[in-house]
């Protein structure tokens, strides 16, 4: 028997009761996002008591399915004022899921000011008070060595950072990896819902948990078989990301002519060498470190992206060390050591605030005369001051929406008030489609058009030109959507984009653990209606089609080496959602 | 024949052509919502070069109708995304309409980092380089100055403050008005809008002007008397005003339980002496000063409501001295000393920025902890920290929305992103509905329904109550759309609500200025249009009925003495907009 929890935080009061009906057959970003369009006013205040914020495992989280391990979070987002999916690795999905707990949710405000840490266990929800000595300062880093002590080392633990505390609309949730560091779940400020609930941090402790039922075992098993062996046989998901992480796409992008520099003025830099994937991998193989190297952020994951940065002595600096974020201080904002951007990464991590979001509002502020361009300690230094917080801590906390705005900008490269990430819209329009049209506000995770436009995998269409961008956009949403409600780590597409035992061994997974028969047909028909309910809630918190356009300037201002412009009408970027 | 100016600031070229046929019949805010909804693109960045900014006189202004100086200006706004007509005082409405223009209009947006100024006179207009040293921090009092010097006392002129240069979205656009100080279209970021394109300053000469024709001079001049006699029969036009200045309103206000105060979080203070109309006036006339006390904001005013600020020593601090900023400073923010709250208002004055928009934000500042709440020296210094500007005073000129979401707070007084005015629309509610429905954002001068809720002209409706409401706002902003686009100051409603020959009057100089035969239905479909245009606009630009509600707090926390609520259902709030 499933459970669904609500954590009152008006009342400090708990409820487990049976999961809802209509949520019975929902995981991850289906269920997080449904509960969201059912509870929550689509005009409330983000941070108000009337918001809710929820925690799902996946339909296959907690299962020895490879890379099924993804929790996601779903509430009003306040950065963007729309619905808010944000997913994350960690051991979170895991344990709950073992424990049979199908969501979380945390509703209410309370009246005193003062924080709390949730304890889920095999009792039920305890609510304490969270220990004096990680309010109001200390980063996540120190938070977790206190929570470990408290709690126990192979607790899961979620928090928000100072940042979430503050309630910046940029703060993340972060979940404890199996090396003790943190993944984060980072987009649109869900840290700052969860700090306003006043919840610092949520301990789950799956002691004695019963596992996950299987319907038909050896069926499942089989599938796992199959399912894994595709991830390792695509030479992406199976060699590339482990060697060189996300960021082996620096030189790739670059070689696009895609990867936004200074402050999106441009689509290739020359220093691509200092922050590239390859000599990220130099770095690691000479400095040793403690052995780490690549590893995944959730047990069971045979992709293993992350790197283990060390400094130059061995000593770990930073995990999780994503391309994006290095995207976004190393070309966005030309800070170019990657050693001084690893130390930005921690410190990221540690606050708890997201990287992507930061690192494009760090290169928006350069061009506001806020920070010099390309100097990374001056940025390092604005990012530990989030902590404090000082005003510039709160703004860049804010996002480059609210950094733009104070610096009286018109190149603000946001969508629904999110930061875009590090791909070009100009020359590579599939996913300017996706960022435009997605309800999560612009995102690259949302139908990672890069696939097919740059990497070659489940598509082959010309970057450059508009052909077949709309129908692949909206593929890869309705994917995405499906995907992000198993639990899935999203590299699991390139496992099964071009490879149809793999595909169908993900479907036979879910089929085998809950008795079901589901086609692909039916998992399509889940991402379309996971999609449409996303939609149909922006619509009531306030958007409209006029939300769904890329920043102006990318229209007029030509993105060098192709001097390509964002060339799609309105009436052709509204046919991606027309199904 | 009248005449239609166009600057386009990318080539910096003027076109002086004739007036399009559909604007000639126009003017005032109808001119300047037409011609933005014409011809600015909805989804176009506020601040890039795709914006136009219009300046246009009433269809009155320039005769000798009381009351009828006021300047219209238009654009896209940077503060509320929607479209703004903001209009203000000055001599500049006058000369235009002496002059014969229509309209002037700035387009485009020069390549280089340089200010201008448009000089307009009768050969035309020249585009001169701004003197450097009114350029990147001098005030609006050292600049007038400059102005006046190098293009001679008499000139009108509008002026973006160094609020304007750095284009913070709650700059506004000032005018000199008859005592060689300023008034300012304050509210949405004008003087944003102005400084993206490089336009310090516009100098109006209308030395050797043809004047205003008059196609029946003598019913003209026979109701123009009718007219005036009513404005000065009525006791709030014709006395209090003068006497009081806008500020007579702190005490009634607060009597009826509806001045917002710390942050909205109560309708009524203890120290409404320090800050009442009574009070200003007793330090008026105590201190003497230059003898000029209650004034015009422009020549032809008959009912003088501006008070002639001055310190212990009778010298000269500020004029247009408003009930909104003082209620801002002194109740909002708590600082219970008029003559900080004058100093401060200066200084509002001299960087060029809203002094409703930066009090809410400074007292929403004050709740986020980033400011002593009360504290009226930090909030001088913070004000004139905008002319540097730090990153304090960036935030606070970019208003009230951006300062709440850079503190975290659900507390935050905005609609459509622009502040709450002086009146809570807890215990008032009429006001509330206009508030909220407006195309302008929170706006007390979209449909000042304090008229009949509280001062009882116009109407006699209980402000606690729901009934009449939804019908009287309508009609308020239907009346006021009318009024704003005939040059006529908003205070001549105290003469035409309950006085059907003051409101004849005013109809017949229409008629009699134009050779027309308008009737008071002609007048209100002429409201009723501008509001549709305006609306339809911000539909476009990404506006639906969410955007039309009030901030979710005052749903739920009651609002002493009255503990009233908002609780107006969202179909009844969107009846307001149904004609």
């Amino acid at each position: 028997m499933y459970k669904f929890i609500r954590v009152d935080m008006t009342s400090l009061s708990v409820t487990i009761g049976e999961v809802p009906e209509k949520y019975v057959g929902l995981g991850g970003r289906a269920l997080t996002s449904g509960f969201v369009a059912d509870e929550v006013k689509p005009t409330c205040h983000p941070l108000g008591k009337n918001n809710k914020l929820i925690f799902a495992p996946g339909l296959l989280s907690g299962t020895s399915a490879a890379n099924s391990g993804r929790i996601s979070v779903g509430a009003k987002s306040p950065l963007t004022g729309g619905i808010k999916e944000s997913n994350s690795g960690g051991s979170f999905a895991q344990k709950m899921a073992k424990m049979g707990i199908k969501a979380l949710v945390i509703e209410g405000m309370p009246a005193e000011d003062k924080f709390y840490v949730l304890k889920v266990d095999g009792n039920g929800v305890t609510i304490d008070e969270a220990p004096p000595e990680i309010i109001g300062g200390p980063g996540n880093y120190e938070a977790l060595e206190v929570l470990n002590e408290k709690y126990g080392e192979k607790v899961g633990i979620a928090i928000a950072g100072p940042a979430g505390e503050y309630r910046l609309a940029a703060a993340n949730i972060s979940f404890k990896d199996p090396e003790g560091h943190m993944r984060s779940a980072g987009r649109g400020g869900l840290g700052a819902v969860m700090g306003s609930k006043k919840v610092k941090a949520i301990v789950i402790d799956d002691a004695g948990a019963a596992g996950v039922p299987i319907a038909d075992p050896e069926k499942f098993k089989a599938a796992a078989k199959v399912f894994a062996k595709a991830l390792l046989d695509h030479p992406v998901s199976g060699q590339a990301l482990a060697a060189y992480g996300t960021n082996v796409l620096v030189n790739i992008i670059n070689e696009a002519g895609g990867l936004p520099a200074n402050n999106f003025t441009s689509g290739r830099i020359e220093h691509h060498d200092n922050i590239s994937g390859e000599t990220m991998n130099a770095n690691i193989s000479e400095r040793g470190g403690e052995g780490k190297v690549s590893h995944g952020c959730h047990a069971g994951c045979v992709i293993r992206c992350s790197q283990w940065y060390p400094d130059k002595q061995g000593k770990f600096i930073t995990s999780g060390f994503e391309y994006e974020t290095i995207w976004g201080l190393g070309a966005d904002a030309g800070i170019k050591d990657l050693d001084i951007i690893a130390y930005i990464d921690r410190a990221m991590d540690d606050v708890g605030i997201d990287s992507i979001e930061t690192a494009v509002a760090v290169a928006t502020a350069m061009e506001g005369g806020l920070l010099p361009w390309g100097d990374g300690e001056a940025v390092l230094d604005a990012v530990k001051q989030m902590a404090v917080p000082t005003i510039l801590g709160r703004l860049l906390g804010t996002g480059t929406s609210a950094v733009g705005k104070a610096c009286g900008l018109f190149r603000v490269p946001v969508v629904k008030d999110q930061a875009i990430p590090a791909y070009d819209p100009r020359p590579i329009k599939g996913i300017g489609l996706t960022y435009a049209t997605t309800p999560m506000g612009a995102d690259h995770t949302a139908g990672y058009c890069i696939s097919g436009n740059i990497l070659k995998v489940g598509g082959d269409i010309d970057p450059l030109k508009k052909e077949g961008q709309i129908a692949y956009s909206r593929a890869m949403q309705i994917g995405t959507a499906a995907i992000d409600s198993t639990g899935m780590c999203l590299f699991v597409y390139f496992g099964i984009a071009d490879n149809p035992d793999g595909h169908q061994a993900l479907i036979d997974m879910i089929n085998a653990q809950y008795g079901l028969s589901l086609t692909p047909t039916d998992v399509d028909k889940l991402g379309e209606s996971v999609l449409k309910v996303e939609r149909a809630f922006n619509v009531e918190a306030g958007f409209n089609n006029a939300h769904d356009r890329l920043p102006e300037f990318f229209e007029y201002e030509p993105c060098a080496p192709h001097n390509s412009l964002w060339d799609f009408t309105p009436e052709e970027v509204d046919e991606v959602f027309n199904f």
